[in-house]
């Protein structure tokens, strides 16, 4: 039995999310469908983690096992030609056979992405997280490195969620703007549910001098979702790497956004 | 009678272009009907020129002469309320009352979004022509450079227009590329049916070495629409910008994607 990874790219608009569900198509149960078009068998698709609906990815991975003669550098396009055009595999190999895209990650990095002017524009409608008034960028980066290493982020977890772990490391947090569009780009141990948008929340009532530094310090210390910024919306956030601890070739892989 | 100028913005996805049609919901339409549904009446919008079904806009510009007591820099948020997400109004003026947005446009630029990679993007796809093979930039803009300037472009004119002066000026025609996505710019004193999509084409031939220097050069000199390279498809055409003669403040004004 192969065990095969891939990388995949979405546009979430359209689905429920990542994950298949009985009402409302998934991305998954898209590539589910593929994977049987073009080797007749039903996979069971471990992705590197869930996203929710309206959530874009330029780099989720996934494996699963499978019987097929396919080799796996054509697997990409003989995939692509089952899909439709808002989920593309970029990419696809055999893998060792414990090999899991969850278990086995050891980090992420996301991207939110912000536009920031006072019309909205027709192109970015959900693909950005509209701002209308200005945003000051040194008060983002100064509430972001508050942010920075390790820290119980549990006042950075959607309220109802279960995770008793709730300490979590981020490496890197940067914001930075290019024209209208204001780039948040965090990598990370893990993430706590809604943990990314709520980050994205926090740094633009922070931008917008909703929230002073104290106030950032505060509710981060105080654990408490409730006293926070609100979530950003799910359109604005991309799945862009998933981190390995794998050696292919003696390079230690990493798989996402830039490499495809 | 007061004669309004406005800025308009456009995803040309869903349109059968800008101008009202029998068949189709065109981004004109859906401004009249804005208008109107701010004003009570049902004016003749003139646009500085149409764009075809799927083609987009960052600044086209738009005039109409109508009586309402609404003050021109809160037309735009009063016919956002009203209009679709995918048009979005940018700015409005009162204007001199024999001001027209065709007859005085002096110029214009377009940019013309092609998405290089062995992938298609999920999220370019109504937004940018994919181009699989890798494009030799040199090669595109040394070809670009036959095109500047002021030529008989009749050989980059859809076969079946009947314009009869086919003389057309290039002020400046760019190409450059950012990661995946190649931008090519082109501004000039006017452009003929498809023009700008047969350009990109061209361009793109020379990018893959389909034709070299002398075939664009030949081509371009026979006025023959038969010989040359494909034209490009609608949807990775963007007008950005539309230049008139005007001084306003002693500045002599364009109008276009750079300014709101």
């Amino acid at each position: 039995m192969r065990n095969i990874l891939i990388l995949i790219a979405y546009d979430g608009t359209a689905y429920c999310g990542w994950q298949v569900q009985k009402n409302g198509v998934s991305v998954a149960s898209r590539l589910i469908e593929a994977i049987r078009s073009v080797s007749n068998q039903t996979v069971k698709l471990n992705g590197s983690g869930r996203t929710d609906a309206g959530v874009h990815a330029h780099g989720q991975t996934a494996t699963f096992r499978f019987e097929s003669k396919i080799p796996a550098e054509k697997l990409p396009d003989a995939l692509n030609a089952k899909l439709p055009d808002d989920i593309r595999v970029l990419y696809a190999e055999d893998c060792e056979s414990d090999f899991h895209a969850r278990f086995d990650a050891k980090g992420k990095r996301y991207e939110y992405l912000i536009y920031n002017r006072y019309f909205a524009s027709p192109f970015m409608r959900e693909r950005a997280w509209h701002i209308r008034a200005p945003l000051d960028l040194d008060k983002m980066r100064a509430a972001a490195e508050i942010m920075c290493g390790t820290h119980d982020f549990a006042a950075y977890m959607a309220s109802g969620s279960f995770v008793t772990d709730t300490v979590r490391t981020i490496y890197e947090l940067s914001v930075s703007r290019e024209a209208e569009l204001i780039r948040i780009s965090v990598s990370g141990s893990g993430f706590l549910y809604n943990m990314v948008r709520i980050i994205a929340g926090t740094l633009v009532y922070a931008g917008l001098g909703k929230m002073n530094l104290e106030q950032v310090r505060d509710n981060l210390l105080s654990l408490d979702r409730t006293t926070g910024a609100i979530t950003a919306p799910p359109y604005g956030l991309y799945l862009c790497e998933v981190y390995y601890d794998r050696e292919k070739n003696g390079i230690l892989q990493s798989f996402g956004a830039k490499k495809y």
